[in-house]
């Protein structure tokens, strides 16, 4: 079943095989489908012997033009439990099987349809609820970052054949692949790779969204500002009828990033005396953020107070947006001295006030200028991981070369990091790695 | 949106009307869809601008060809929220509007594509989750009921064509229309309509399944039978891994009729003070329900008691079926004498002894003989009320014969009696009928 269980107008029923077509014709009434062109649609019954289960629509693509590369049918039946049940019993009957998660997408890449890391994508592509990390999943879908470390490989592959070759003729001592040249193409992979592995930290960020804290002092206004940055997105989301969606609650979207909120105990405390058992929390919170948004009530605090908090701020080693809250309550000279502190946004939650200046600070933070359309991000864990082994390996390549040992040790160093890239497409894999990867897909992909 | 909300491997968005493949070509990469022809699948891309939103499959229905009679175009894409609502957005700038619910289907009404009857049953086919609903709505979809429905009509049309006739010629003192011949095929009309009309209560319990009560003493095993039916289902249900089906608490399918529990005290009652109560609400249960089944603990009654209490429930007006509990701890003799009693079966709910017996006792109840596969059934409250006014009118035709009257009063009635038969296959109708039919749909049918 290839549509999310529960009711809607339409079920989608996806065979892939071999027999697809014949399996399905079997309990068809309507036309021959063993003789249709490929990307046609059919409508007819489908019976379970004389009994009509429903009125269908087929569409058959006929192998290899078809998401797996085999015979594919999608019956398209109303979207009842019921009917979805009893046309999956009746093509089982006939000898279909029902499919593992992600079967069709493995069987997609098994038969070469597109790269292990391409096949990646399509899952992050279903999950991705927003704008940025849909495009980096769409990005990866369509191959840019498969053929990026597909071309960093063939030149690697290059040298390592040449440096072969220098070990058959071992014996007239002979160069053939220049440890200049060499050492020219390891330093350029390195480089790529670096930023492959840098774009990591953003790509995760993109795909999983920003961890935020709001943090500060009791009473500065931290849930009013949460509350305040939801409501408005809700406001401006619900405004196409029938496309809301369900907020994640505690995530807000800037430009397409998603920024999920840390739940502290400082957002939603309790004056009581569990409160110094959240404090700790919250601290502990802090350090797993990417950003912290923290509050200063300008109704409260003096200004030297600020500044003191402020620097202890800086020590934590993680982006800080400092945030002076209740800006309308404070005096003019205040909100003049403290505008001169980097990083220093006056807002006011309960107006609403300067929200878009901190929308835009808080975008700043997480360095968006380096993420284009068309960039290629490493959004996967088990690809930063690749890479990063991947660059080990190159790094002893590059020490190889300056201390100049000899060809088969240098190529054995190679072959490792050959394998690590190879790893990330797929060239190289094992039963475990595919089964582990294609477990996540939801069933019908 | 045609598919339900939720994440899938496959969402599926349709548009219909005139505009729909235009539309859907300003935003798609890969072929003009403008040209292609009907029933046919095209792969591509679809694009906001420069940005790739999803790769998808589009299927083209030219009109008059589609489910709608107007140009329909599917477009298949990856199931994720955020991609189906962006490609939502972007069709809606396009021009096209987001559909309301039944939409589809009442343009197919409307375009002449089915009758209402037919339009209707396409909500109940969605929403059937037994066998013998699912049948009943297959068989109102596909047109069985209307026919019916139709045929009267237009016997009755034609006599009243030529008692207006007689009208046009009232001075010449002729009969057009043999009083006879109306008088008896009004007869025929209401024995059908009759038959219809008695089907609806079968009709209705297969729809809604057949509201079922299980009472007796405490103690006697009720929750045990409950438990021991609903059991043996869920492990019937699961034998075909994958399809097994979320069961309704409290409700078994026996041969594809549904059986549904109505909660009593009686069935979870708690040996405490508030249950009298219970018994109170129990007795106002077993009046609404379509069928009791009455449990006996033979362990503790004697065949006395159990005949006095078995005369008091046949008072009761609704099928009752007599169970005779721990039938292994019952002598011999007592259980021989109870055998003879009517309707009186003898169980173990515990040890799951002869449950396939009641089974069958129970199904006879809901008088399924009456049903077969191809059995026209009343199973909409609509239905039945015109169904039930316009024989009213047909009886006030009789009477009119018999005490003849004169031909501009019979048309009157003859004429009623024809409006509330158009008024199920949809021949008369008002906005306000439609709108209330079509709202009960789910968006994208």
């Amino acid at each position: 079943m290839a549509t999310p269980p529960g009711v809607g107008a339409i079920g989608v029923i996806r065979l892939s095989g071999k027999d697809a077509i014949r399996i399905t014709n079997k309990i068809f009434r309507g036309k021959d489908l063993t003789n249709v062109p490929s990307h046609t649609i059919h409508f007819g019954t489908i019976r379970d012997q004389e009994i009509i289960l429903d009125e269908v629509l087929i569409s058959v693509f006929v192998a290899p033009h078809s998401y797996t590369k085999e015979n594919v049918v999608e019956i398209s039946c109303h979207g009842s439990h019921f009917i979805l049940s009893q046309i999956i019993q009746l093509v089982v009957r006939q000898g279909a099987r029902l499919a593992e998660p992600g079967e069709f997408t493995k069987r997609a890449f098994l038969n070469g349809k597109f790269d292990l890391a391409q096949a990646e994508a399509v899952a992050d592509l279903v999950a991705s609820d927003s704008q940025a990390a849909h495009m980096a999943a769409m990005n990866q879908m369509r191959g840019g970052f498969s053929e990026e470390i597909r071309k960093l490989r063939d030149q690697l592959i290059h040298f390592a054949s040449l440096i072969e070759l220098e070990l058959d003729f071992s014996e007239e001592d002979v160069e053939f692949a220049s440890r200049e040249d060499l050492g020219k193409l390891v330093n350029d992979l390195i480089r790529v790779i670096s930023r492959l592995i840098e774009s990591f930290n953003l790509g995760n960020v993109i795909k999983k969204g920003v961890p935020t804290v709001i943090a500060g002092k009791p009473n500065s206004g931290k849930s009013t500002l949460l509350n305040a940055l939801l409501n408005e997105e809700k406001a401006i989301v619900s405004e196409i009828a029938g496309t809301t969606r369900d907020l994640i609650e505690d995530e807000i979207h800037i430009e397409g990033i998603a920024f999920r909120f840390i739940d502290t105990a400082g957002i939603r405390e309790a004056r009581d005396k569990i409160e110094q058992i959240g404090v700790e929390r919250t601290r502990k919170k802090m350090k797993e953020a990417s950003l912290i948004i923290y509050m200063f009530d300008l109704k409260e605090e003096t200004p030297a107070e600020i500044n003191q908090e402020a620097d202890k701020l800086e020590n934590l080693g993680i982006p800080v947006i400092k945030v002076g809250n209740k800006m309308d309550e404070a005096p003019e000279s205040m909100l003049k001295e403290l505008k001169s502190l980097e990083d220093f946004v006056l807002i006011s939650a309960k107006w609403k006030e300067n929200l878009d200046e901190l929308r835009s600070r808080i975008l700043e933070k997480v360095n968006r200028d380096g993420f284009r359309t068309g960039d290629t991000l490493v959004t996967n864990l088990r690809h930063y991981e690749s890479l990063y082994n991947a660059r080990k390996s190159l790094d002893d390549v590059l020490k190889g070369i300056e201390k100049g040992i000899s060809g088969d040790l240098l190529a054995m160093d190679i072959r490792q990091a050959l394998h690590y890239l190879g790893e990330i497409t797929g060239e190289i894999t094992t039963e475990d790695l595919l089964g582990n990867i294609f477990s996540k897909f939801c069933i019908g992909k």
